[in-house]
C-alpha cells in the first residue's frame, strides 16, 4: 500500500467513525472531524507522545481540542489509538447519558479528554495555562522530567471569540514555543460562509502576538507534517492554517454550513462512505487500519519508559515532591502555618482591609507551599496578591512564582484552568471583584471540570467608593453564589480571610472566589483552633441579657455593621446575635439540622450585605429583613455612600426594631 | 501668540484642570489626561463636530472615552467647550457624591458624555455600535441627515481585553470607516511597563482586522492632525496609534505608573505646572485660552444650523419619523399587532419551541416597527432571529435589518449597546442563554446606562439536550435576575412569548433578556387583552373542587409540568394552582399586596424550574418545595434527562403530596 494511500485510510477510519456516531446519535458535528481528520492523523500518528494506555503520564503530550463540538475527531482517535475505556460501544453510545462520548468532550468523565471544551475559545486560552505550567514546571525539575508539547485544533470561531485574543498575546508575549494550534480554517459558521461576518487575516494577527504562523493544505499530510516540525523548532508559539474542506468526503454536503451540526443522513453517510472508498458495516474499522492506529497508540512506551527510568534515577525526595505535586496533594503544615498565623493576628490586632489581610496570610503561606503560583489581571498593588519573596515569571525565566498577566481577567481564568489541570501547581489570581463577569465563562468551566484555582478579587463592594457603580459591584455575589461548585467567601476580618485562605488551597474539587475589602475592618474573631468558616456561616456573637430577640445576618465588611448594630439593640432591651456568614452557599448546602442550629429561632431576622438580596431568602425568609443595595452604587467616597445608601448600624437596627414591635 | 504655544497652551489648559480636579478629589487618574492632552485638543479643536451648547444634536461626531478612567479628560473638555451644567463647581466635586463628574464618565449624570466607560474594552466595543448605527441610519435617511464620525481614545488596556478583537474585528468586516480609534500607547500599566505583559504589535494587528493603521507622536499635534486628515478619508476604520508619555508633564512621574491612579500631590502638582508654564489658581483657565476653547465649543453651531436647515426641508412624516424613532419613542399599532398575533396563535394551537414563537411574534412585529434590527452570535437557525423578509446588512450595504455578528458574544453585546444609544434603532440579538456568560459586562453595563437592547437567548436549560453541561444553562436565570435593571423573561408558550417580546420592546430603561426553549411546548394561554406578564407572575390555572391546598410555581417549559402535576393532585384530592412566572425579579419587585394575591395562601407552595433553586426562596420560602437543579446538566437526548434530573410532573405531585402530609 503506498504511503498516501494508508494516510488516507488513517484518515477515513475517524471519519467513517464520526459519520457513523452522529448517525446513531441522530445528532451531532460530523463536519469538523471529516474536515480535520488529516491533520489529526499525522499528529497522532507521527508527533504526540503519548502511550495511549497510560493517559495520565505526566510528561506526556496534550492535545486540546478547542473546537469540542468536534468530539468525535477526539472520540475516534481514542478508540482507534486504544485508550482505557473507550470501547466501539461508547462510540455507539456517543451523546447519551453516562456514556464516556458526551456532546462536548469532558476531561471528568473521558480518560485521554484533558480538558472540557466547547464553549468557543476557551479550549485555545486553557491551553495556554496548559505551556505555561510546563515552561515552570520543566524550569523547577527539568528537562528530563517535563518535556512536552501542548498541541491545539481551534475553529474559525475559537478565533473570533475574544479571549483567543488574550490567549495568543499570553503565549506569544510568554513565548510559549511549545504551544502548537492548528486552525481548522474551513471558512464555513453556522449562518453560512465565514465571510458573511469574518475577514481578518490570521496569519498576519498571530504574527503581530509574537507568533510563528504558516499556511498549509490540511489536506496535504506530508505538508501539515512538515509544518508541525518547523512548529517544534520555533522559538515561538506556532499557528498552522490549516485550510481544510468541512465534511470532506460528502457528495453534497462538503464545504458547506449543513456538514457542521447535523447528521449527514443515511444516504448522504453512504454516498460520502462510498466517495472516501470507505468499507464495512457501521463503526467498523479495517483489520490492518486499527493495527496501525493501534501502533500509534503505543508509539509512546518506549518514551514513557525513558521517562520512567530518567524519573527513576531522581533522588527519593525529589520524586516524591513531583508526585505530590502532580497529585495535587497539599503540603503538610498548611494548618498549623494558618494557625500560627491566626494568633500572631490576634496577638496584635489591627485595623486593616481583607486584601491585605489576604497578603499577610499569603505570606504565611507561601513559604510551605512551592506550587502556589500567584499573579494579577495588572491590579498588583490593588490585589496585594505580590506575597513576600515571590519572583516574577519572564518569557525568560519561568523559575519564578509571579505571573504579570496583563489587562486580560478573561485569558487568567482560563489558564488558570488550565495550570491546575495540568497539574504540578495551584494557581491563584487576581482582579477587581467586579471583574469576575469578564472572567465568567472560565470560572465556570471550572466549576463543571473540577479545577481549583483561587480568584483573590478585591474592591468587593460600594466600599471601593469613588470609582462609581462600573467598578462596585452588588450583584456579583449572587452571580458567583449560584455558579454550581464554586465556592465563594468574603471574610469579615484577618482572620477569617485566613481561615478561607486554608479552605481555598484544601479545596481540589472547584474554584474558590476569595472576596475582599478596599477598605480596613477591624479584627472581630478570636484565633480559635477550629476553622469555623468552613461550615459557611457560624455565630459571631451571641445574645446579652436572654434569649435572641434579634439575629443579625452579615458577610465581610457589613459584619463590623452588624456587630454595632447588635450594640444598639442591646442598649435598646433586644437580645441580638450575630451570625457572620463567610459562604452563603456553602451554609446552604449544610444539613438542615446544622442549618436550624445556626440560624437560630430569635422572632427577627435581619441580613446586611453591601449587595443585592437575591439569594438571602434562603436564610432570612421572605418575611426577613434586608439592610443592603438595591440597584447600582454610585461614585462617592466610601463613608458618604454606605450612609447614602442606608447601609449602616443605625439603619440595621432600626429595621430590627421595627420588625421586633410590627 | 506662535500656533505651537496656543497648541501647547490648549493642552495645558487640559492637564491643569485634572491635576486640579484630581487633587481636590484626593484620588482619580491624572496620568491619561495629562498624556493625552495634546490628542484630545486636536481632535475637540479642530476636528469634532459638535455644538457644546447642543449634546443632543441628532448628526454631532460622537465621542468615546474608552479608557473610562482618564474621565478628568473629558469633564475638563465638557468644561472648557462649554457644555451645559459642566461648571468649574462640578470639576471641583469631581468623584464626590452626586456630582456631573462621578470617577468613571455616566452618561446618564452628564450631558456630553455618550456613553459610560470604565470596565477596559467596553467603550471601543460600544463604539462601534455607534458607528454601526451611524451606517444604518444614514442609510435610511440619507447623508444630509446623518453623517458623522465616531471618535474613540483608547488605552493599552482597552486593547488587551478580549473584547477589543470581536469589536476591531467586526469594525474591520464591515467597513465601519467613519470610526476612528487614537490609542493612548503610554506603555506604562497599573503593575510597571507594558513590556511586562505584552507585546502585541497593535498596528499589524489592527491591519490583520483590515483596519487602516498608522503610528504618530501623539504630542505632535501637527502631525495628529494629519492623522486624523487621512484616517477622514480612509475606506476602512483607523487607528491612530500616538505614542504619549503618561503624566506629561510631571518631572517626576511622567512615564511611570505612578502617574496612572492616584493623585500628584501637592507638590509635584505645583513642579509640573511650573514645568508646564501653567500659572494661575487651581481651577483658573487663562481667559484667552478658555476664549479659544468656548470659540472650539461653538464651532460647530453653522453645520448645526446647516443641518437644520437640511432637516426642515424634509418632508413632514420623515422629519416625524426621524424625530420618533432617535427619541426611541415606539411605534403605534404594536400592542395591537401583539393582540391580532395572540388571537391567531390561540385559533389554531400548536405545540412549538418557544425560540420558534419568538420568531412568530417577530412576524407580526417587524412590519410596523422599522427601527427593529435583528441578529445572531452565528446561530441563526438556532435562535430563529431572522424574520420574514428581514434582510442581511453587508459591508456593502446597511439598509438590511440582519446583522450577522460572528461568533463575537460579548461585541454584540456591546454594540448593542452603541446602537441603542446612538438612537434610532432598537437592537435585537441572540445566542445560546449559556453564553449570557460571555456577553454578562455589556449587559450589566447596558443595564446601569438604561440602554435597551433585547437579547433573544435560546436553548435555555437542560432541554437542549445532547450538547452537554457546557452548553446547558443551570445557574444563569438566577445569574441574570440578579443584576439591577435587567428585566428577564421565560416565558412558557408562544402566546406568553408574544405577550414578552411586547414588554421588551416596550421598555426604553433597560436590557431584556428572553430565555427560550429549543423543545416543543403545547400553547396553555388563551389569548387575553391584558398582558399578565407585565406582573411577572399570575394564576395561569385555578385550583379545583375547593381552596388550594397547593401552589405551584413554574417558569419556561416546566409550566408544563405544573401543569400536568396539578392534574395529578387533583385526581389525589389535592386543589391546586398554578402561578406562570415569566420574569421572577419582575415579580419580586411588586407591591406586597399584589406579591400576596398571587402567591396566595395554600399550606404548601412548590416551585418547579429546570435550574437552580438560587433566588426562589423570595417566594416559596426556605421551607417550600423545589424541583429543578442542584448541580450541572449532562449529554444527552432531552427526555433522559429531565427524568435522570427528576424534573417530571411525578417528581413534582410527589414533593407537593410529601410537603401536604409532613
Amino acid at each position: 500500500m503506498a504511503l498516501s494511500e494508508l494516510q488516507n485510510r488513517l484518515a477515513n477510519a475517524i471519519r467513517g467513525l464520526a459519520i457513523d456516531g452522529v448517525e446513531a446519535a441522530k445528532s451531532g458535528h460530523p463536519g469538523m472531524p471529516m474536515g480535520m481528520a488529516d491533520v489529526a492523523t499525522v499528529l497522532f500518528t507521527r508527533f504526540m507522545k503519548f502511550d495511549a494506555a497510560a493517559p495520565h503520564w505526566p510528561d506526556r503530550d496534550r492535545f486540546i481540542l478547542s473546537a469540542g463540538h468536534g468530539s468525535m475527531l477526539l472520540y475516534s482517535i481514542l478508540y482507534l489509538t486504544g485508550a482505557p475505556g473507550m470501547t466501539v460501544d461508547e462510540l455507539k453510545r456517543f451523546r447519551q447519558l453516562g456514556s464516556k462520548t458526551p456532546g462536548h468532550p469532558e476531561n471528568f468523565h473521558t480518560a485521554g479528554v484533558e480538558t472540557t471544551t466547547g464553549p468557543l475559545g476557551q479550549g485555545i486560552a486553557t491551553a495556554v495555562g496548559f505551556a505555561f505550567a510546563e515552561k515552570m514546571l520543566a524550569a523547577r525539575h527539568g528537562k528530563d522530567v517535563v518535556d512536552h508539547y501542548t498541541y491545539v485544533i481551534a475553529s474559525d470561531g475559537d478565533l473570533m471569540e475574544g479571549i483567543s485574543q488574550e490567549a495568543i498575546a499570553l503565549a506569544g508575549h510568554y513565548r510559549l514555543n511549545k504551544l502548537i494550534v492548528m486552525w481548522d480554517h474551513n471558512g464555513i459558521s453556522i449562518d453560512g460562509p465565514l465571510s458573511l461576518s469574518d475577514s481578518v487575516d490570521q496569519v498576519k494577527r498571530f504574527e503581530s502576538a509574537g507568533w510563528h504562523a504558516v499556511n498549509v493544505d490540511g489536506h496535504d499530510q506530508d505538508a501539515v507534517a512538515a509544518a508541525i516540525e518547523s512548529a517544534r523548532k520555533s522559538d515561538a508559539p506556532t499557528l498552522i492554517a490549516c485550510k481544510t474542506t468541512i465534511g470532506f468526503g460528502s457528495p453534497h454536503r462538503a464545504g458547506t454550513s449543513k456538514a457542521h451540526g447535523e447528521p449527514l443522513g443515511q444516504e448522504e453517510a453512504a454516498l460520502t462512505k462510498a466517495n472516501l472508498g470507505i468499507e464495512g458495516a457501521p463503526f467498523e474499522v479495517p483489520a490492518d487500519i486499527l493495527k496501525a492506529w493501534r501502533e500509534a497508540g503505543s508509539r509512546g512506551v518506549s518514551a514513557r519508559k525513558q521517562w520512567e527510568g530518567r524519573f527513576g534515577a531522581l533522588a527519593e525526595d525529589l520524586q516524591a515532591e513531583f508526585t505530590r505535586r502532580m497529585a495535587g496533594e497539599r503540603p503538610a503544615g498548611l494548618g498549623e502555618a494558618i494557625l500560627a498565623h491566626k494568633k500572631a493576628l490576634a496577638a496584635a490586632p489591627a485595623a486593616m482591609a481583607t486584601r491585605k489581610s489576604s497578603e499577610l496570610a499569603l505570606n504565611a503561606i507561601v513559604g510551605i507551599m512551592p506550587e502556589l503560583v500567584l499573579g494579577s489581571a495588572d491590579l498588583t498593588p490593588s490585589n496585594n496578591t505580590k506575597a513576600k519573596g515571590l519572583v516574577e515569571i519572564s518569557p525568560q525565566d519561568f523559575g519564578g512564582r509571579y505571573i504579570h498577566w496583563g489587562i486580560r481577567e478573561h485569558g487568567m481564568a482560563a489558564a488558570m484552568n488550565g495550570i491546575s489541570l495540568h497539574g504540578g501547581f495551584v494557581p491563584a489570581g487576581g482582579t477587581f471583584f467586579a471583574f469576575t463577569d469578564y472572567c465568567r465563562p472560565a470560572i465556570r468551566l471550572g466549576a463543571l471540570m473540577g479545577t481549583s484555582p483561587v480568584y483573590v478579587m478585591t474592591h468587593d463592594s460600594i466600599g471601593l467608593g469613588e470609582d462609581g457603580p462600573t467598578h462596585q459591584p452588588v450583584e456579583h455575589l449572587a452571580a458567583m453564589r449560584a455558579i454550581p461548585n464554586v465556592r465563594t467567601f468574603r471574610p469579615c476580618d484577618a482572620i477569617e480571610t485566613a481561615e478561607c485562605w486554608q479552605l481555598a488551597l484544601e479545596r481540589r474539587s472547584g474554584p474558590t472566589i476569595l472576596v475582599l475589602t478596599r477598605q480596613n475592618l477591624p479584627l472581630l474573631r478570636e484565633a480559635t483552633a477550629d476553622n469555623p468558616c468552613a461550615q459557611g456561616a457560624y455565630e459571631i456573637a451571641a445574645p446579652v441579657g436572654g434569649k435572641a430577640e434579634v439575629t443579625l445576618f452579615a458577610s465581610g465588611s457589613e459584619v463590623e455593621i452588624a456587630m454595632n448594630a447588635r450594640a444598639i439593640l442591646n442598649q435598646r432591651g433586644l437580645p441580638t446575635r450575630v451570625v457572620s456568614v463567610p459562604s452563603l452557599e456553602l451554609f446552604i448546602g449544610q444539613s438542615d439540622e446544622v442549618k436550624a442550629r445556626i440560624i437560630g429561632d430569635a422572632p427577627v431576622k435581619v441580613a446586611v450585605e453591601a449587595a443585592v438580596r437575591f439569594g438571602w431568602d434562603a436564610i432570612i425568609g421572605p418575611e426577613g429583613g434586608f439592610v443592603g443595595m438595591s440597584g447600582f452604587g454610585a461614585s462617592a467616597p466610601i463613608k458618604d455612600l454606605y450612609n447614602h445608601f442606608g447601609i449602616t448600624p443605625e439603619a440595621v437596627a432600626e429595621t430590627a426594631l421595627r420588625r421586633h414591635n410590627g
